[in-house]
């Protein structure tokens, strides 16, 4: 018979933030350093995971090209099992757990199955790798608001989103919708958009960062010939003239930006 | 004749993130070390102040009830001016300061002015808020993208935004709304939301948290009914219907929230 005593079985949903490690909040910092386990996407950076303790299981649950990666209801098996043999697993995201994540889904297993939940937020890449090339999402005179959404339906389908999106004139951001880029170009051209502002960034806030501007009609041909591939974003609006026009921008110090392209 | 050298002119606008002083980021606590000068808003918290240096300047320029407030180009000009005179300004903003913080206009005009500017992000309330009820701004099957709107203009007038929001059928999430919430309550109706799950949050992430939850027809008389006043944001959309439904929630331990009201 063991001594082992686990605290009572509890889920936090953990968001890892935009890439950056500086962009993890403080408490993800001790929510990381109180986890028995670690359950972890494929994130833009794995130095976070350097706060969990050394005797703490580290489990990678995310997608990796070329390998099986675990269902939606394996990880929600997972978590309880876990939970309910060590105590405290924490469920590592990119971004935050609830902006395409699936975090709610999860603590509302969790929750039917007796254990605590929580839910600690992180910086979105939808705000902030958009500003890290100098696009604020919303700006006086250029956008009242902005809306975030997805190209693909959880069933691999092109979202209705995105028409709801084409016929706003609202700040869009996609998220995962570079696959489905030429069906964005041409439905946001439906609605009269061809011309309008837009960008992709991949990597945003992290070194490696690269941007391409133009008209939303431009994108396509710019992003190939730039050879843009995922983890990107793209942002459609005026607010896309405000990305920083030169190689370095006109006033980062902090960062070091690749820029692919520039309208 | 003083040895005193400033460095570069420059300025970071950093976001302070919901409220919960945890919820800062370990790049805010950096940048807030590194400061000669703080300029800061009505924060949901001043622990965060703590950070700053003691020799450094803490200005503070936000509104606060009765009191005159600076207007936005008094605040350019005071970046400028303390920038020229001592260095590294911060612009300390609540949230994320690219959403409806004007953190782009301040750049812009300190990068006029010869400025070097840097821009780091922090949580916005439109999601760490929500999500800290329950509510995700995203869900499968309930929610395919979210919209970030104010419900006033830079001019005070009602946004145009709301009306688009209330045509959409992805989440709303509504800051600085609560003055309108008739006018926002009438215009969802108009398009057939009179019964669509809403919720509104004053203080979210913070201890003094409240809660009310109902259709959008129902959300006047319960606010009213609660006395829940700003800052507050409301939450439009089937999401809301996954607020926790008892007062300290079915199973959050870490956060003690009194809920004025569940539907």
């Amino acid at each position: 018979m063991s001594n082992f005593q686990p605290s009572a079985p509890r889920l936090t949903v953990l968001g890892a933030g935009p890439g950056d490690p500086e962009l993890f909040t403080l408490k993800g910092v001790r929510v990381l350093g109180e986890a028995d386990v670690v359950l972890y996407d494929a994130l833009a950076n794995n130095d976070l995971l350097s706060y969990v303790r050394p005797e703490a299981r580290q489990v990678f649950v995310g997608k990796r090209r070329g390998m099986r990666s675990y269902s939606q209801d394996e990880i929600n098996g997972l978590i309880v099992d876990y939970a309910r043999r060590y105590g405290h697993v924490v469920r590592l995201k990119g971004g935050d757990p609830f902006v395409f994540g699936r975090g709610r889904e999860e603590m509302l297993y969790a929750e039917q199955h007796g254990l605590l939940t929580d839910y600690v937020p992180g910086i979105s890449s939808a705000v902030a790798a958009t500003g890290s090339v100098g696009i604020p999402v919303t700006h006086r005179g250029a956008s009242e608001g902005f809306q975030v959404i997805t190209a693909t339906t959880a069933t691999g389908g092109l979202s209705a989103a995105v028409t709801e999106a084409a016929r706003s004139r609202t700040t869009t951001v996609i998220l995962m919708g570079l696959s489905q880029l030429g069906r964005i170009v041409e439905i946001f051209g439906q609605h009269g958009q061809s011309e309008v502002p837009a960008a992709i960034i991949q990597n945003g806030t992290l070194p490696e960062a690269r941007l391409v501007t133009g008209s939303v009609a431009q994108l396509p041909a710019r992003a190939a010939a730039a050879s843009i591939g995922a983890p990107a974003i793209i942002i459609i609006g005026e607010v896309a003239r405000l990305a920083h026009a030169s190689a370095a921008g006109p006033a980062v110090f902090s960062e070091l930006l690749s820029y692919a392209e520039v309208a």
